[in-house]
């Protein structure tokens, strides 16, 4: 009985002694290395109150780009796509499109032909299946969308597609008062329907592109029309711009994973006291996918000069993720 | 001493049984009436688990016009006196100025001639003094003035001309887990600096008109230079547009007080459940100003026929509000 007693004793010894650590790691599917050390370290100073770095709960404002950032982005960045998929379920009200490009080729399944038409085909593609109708609608064709297609190669939902590690470091800033954003080059009513349950990042902390919608009465109800017409562009340049417009102030942790981002992590750095500035590098062929310099989807070249010239953290996807998408775990 | 003894019990009970009315008396500066009963009733409605009116926190949006709203906006609005005043301190810079309308009659001091105008002349006068700097130069600008500009009547600061029963609600609402934003059709960037001190409003929960901005790098430094081209008009029509770009999501309830709100009260009306519309009345010509159909400045006329016909809250100055400026106090 005795030495079961202190077997006991022993024991709750050990939960307690470990209790401690792991509260403490809230960030499980991050090996010990350098960029979870330094996402540790900002995150611990600027929350330590009287030290120099304090940063005040208001101003703890972290931005992240969505694309190859918080969700994959291959084989295509997943709102082009949504965009396909709408082609080809508007087709039948479009018997011209049958001799039109890009959508002729679309409607072959000749993707590539599609876009070899470039930005004019693409912008093309993203009006006929984004515009014209209201922002109501187009909301619930979202909705619709995301709730029953897959990837092409995982056969996952897209928002299964999320990273685990992105998930738990955004519960771990707003644990400790950050207020968590998206500033992403997609588009702001593409992500607003969904953000919220993958993320925990409501419509209002959603900050992207935009197209220009027009205030209406139809049969005496108010609606928001969305038109053929650009508004903003969320990317490169633009991030910093979207961030003024819609946060007003000046992010203190970035995170980005291409030259998109550069802009926006440039803007993060130039404020004062401790700032953190992080890339998603994909290194991992094996378990998602690896590109950088020469890719066309989520371009990774200058920015990687200037974070590592800076000194920016840049996450080694293969070697700082223990575990990358959550259906892993 | 047995008499002292419960007279003392006695006022205890009295202050024990007044404790629940003054603890739900989250609104003291407004006299009890109908404005007051139908904002009660409505957070009342939406706060109460259970009930088919029930609205989660995460939905509670408040949206509020700022001029004539929250603060006054007689006799000019406050940021076009900010304008005139900056006209004034940049003239030494401008000698072309003197020749030159509407400026030449500003330095006069003939500020009805210089508005003679219209449009033309008040988008030369906010570009000249709005654009051309670093968003940065622009805030220390603002805060400047607001810390130190006097009112031309009250000679109070512009930030004291703030309406207190507005601020009580403002508290109010985010009691009862709202998120207050403000939706108006002054400057975002002309707000931001003094909204969450005068407010308890911050920057990234202020919507408002903007003109555009561009990243650039300066010594290698990056800063948004502001643009002398407009970006967005955040009234009538466009404060739906601003709510959807902005917050993403249908307020379920809205002040303003002139027919430049009257589309974001029937973006508001037109979602399901319970919904407060109000308007304030500016009806108290002593204590404040009064003016509504004929008035240049915040002109209420459809909106106040539409508010009657569809029996939204009207809040009368005068009658509605014991204190007007929390310096009456």
């Amino acid at each position: 009985m005795k030495l079961i007693r202190l077997f006991s004793i022993a024991a709750l010894f050990v939960v307690i002694l470990r209790l401690p650590a792991l509260a403490a790691d809230a960030l499980p599917s991050w090996n010990d290395g350098r960029a979870k050390q330094s996402i540790v370290a900002s995150v611990e100073k600027v929350t330590k109150e009287g030290s120099p770095d304090f940063v005040p709960v208001a101003e703890r404002i972290a931005t992240f780009d969505n694309d190859g950032t918080l969700w994959a982005e291959q084989p295509i960045y997943f709102q082009l796509a949504f965009a396909l998929d709408r082609v080809k379920a508007l087709a039948p009200q479009h018997p011209e499109w049958k001799d039109k490009e890009p959508f002729a080729s679309l409607l072959k399944g000749d993707v590539k032909g599609a876009l070899a038409g470039g930005e004019p085909a693409i912008f093309q593609i993203v009006m006929a299946t984004h515009a014209g109708m209201t922002t109501a609608e187009f909301e619930q064709i979202v909705k619709d969308w995301i709730a029953t297609a897959k990837h092409p190669t995982t056969k996952r939902f897209y928002t299964e597609m999320v990273y685990q590690p992105m998930l738990e470091l955004l519960v771990y800033l707003r644990a400790n008062g950050f207020k968590t954003f998206i500033v992403s080059g997609g588009g702001i009513e593409f992500m607003r329907p969904w953000t919220e349950k993958a993320y925990g990042i409501p419509p209002e902390q959603v900050v992207g592109s935009s197209i220009k919608t027009k205030f209406e009465l139809r049969d005496g109800k108010p609606v928001l029309v969305r038109l053929a017409e650009l508004n903003f562009i969320d990317d490169k340049t633009g991030k910093p711009v979207g961030i003024n417009q819609h946060i007003g102030r000046r992010p203190i942790f970035a995170f980005g994973n291409s030259d998109g981002d550069q802009q926006m992590l440039e803007w993060t750095a130039a404020g004062s006291g401790t700032r953190f500035m992080g890339l998603v590098h994909h290194t991992d062929a094996d378990r998602e996918w690896a590109y950088d310099r020469k890719s066309h989807i989520g371009t990774l070249d200058k920015a990687l000069d200037e974070a590592n010239a800076k000194g920016w953290t840049v996450v080694d996807m293969k070697k700082d993720w223990k575990v990358i998408f959550p259906f892993e775990k």
